[in-house]
């Protein structure tokens, strides 16, 4: 179908966030004004311990106003490399090194208002370093055995976590 | 952890959009400021024909400058029950009427920034009606066999279809 990009602008920028709007000609010949956000790329990882535990973060979010249970994750820097940057959120927010990075799947988060990305990884081969989070940011590491993650299912989780754990359950921990 | 949410403000706003700010303390006591959007429910459908073909609709997504193959989604409205904004949106967008409808799971979509929600629905015994988009929205019903959703799963997908067309893989079709 035949879509017509016309003229794009930003209408709002913040540290956090860009809006923008543009002008787009339809199949039908309408003209219509569209809204997008700024892309981002973001990782998440499903990694076992050396024991054998699933390790999840959980976090205070402040849009829910409460903690829930993720997946560690995070956002790729502008320019980094996607599984270097599931390596180093990994290590920054459990405090272990993987030894191997395998891309389960990547999607889109959102399509009708950006082009961010979603990759997810399965870490493997890990070795205790040590934790390393910014000034303000706050999370409790936590293991689960694979025997509870049905539970965990059953709490309030978000699209990414939500996806690991169902790929955990269908190829990781037969 | 003890976060407290300050003053919250609106910092833009279009048809379409919602950016706020709102000051936080942190559990160190620093103060942040945190940028959110507005909240949004969606709707996915996981939907088979009377013939056992998995309903799909591909349409240009202009963040992506592309067309993706989606399952049948849309936005629930303002104050609109949440199955029935599924029923409503499957038959919107493929002219199928579903007899039952069970919700298969809820996830937030992008809980850094907002609250938003997305519920995956399976669409059971379909009757035909007919399709009945806007003016201004475009998209093309596929039919997929069974056997051809590990192809699907090989193509730029998002997040939603991603999990659906897993979740047929594992519990609808077996």
């Amino acid at each position: 179908m035949k879509y017509k990009h016309i003229k794009k602008e930003r209408v709002f920028k913040n540290e956090h966030f860009s809006v923008y709007e543009e002008d787009l000609i339809l199949p039908n010949g309408n003209k219509v004004r569209w809204t997008f956000l700024k892309n981002y790329r973001t990782v998440g990882v499903i990694a076992f311990t050396p024991e054998g535990k699933l390790l999840m973060v959980k976090q205070y979010r402040p849009a829910l106003e409460k903690e829930i249970i993720e997946i560690p994750a995070g956002l790729v820097d502008p320019g980094e490399d996607v599984e270097k940057a599931a390596m180093r959120e990994l290590e920054e927010e459990t405090g272990y090194k993987a030894g191997k990075m395998t891309k389960v799947c990547e999607y889109f988060r959102s399509p009708g208002v950006s082009a961010s990305m979603m990759y997810i990884y399965h870490a493997e081969n890990l070795v205790k370093t040590r934790q390393n989070l910014d000034e303000d940011e706050f999370l409790e590491v936590l293991e689960f055995d694979k025997k509870d993650i049905d539970e965990l299912l059953k709490t309030p989780l978000d699209g990414k976590t939500i996806y690991a754990l169902n790929y955990t359950k269908s190829y990781l921990i037969k």
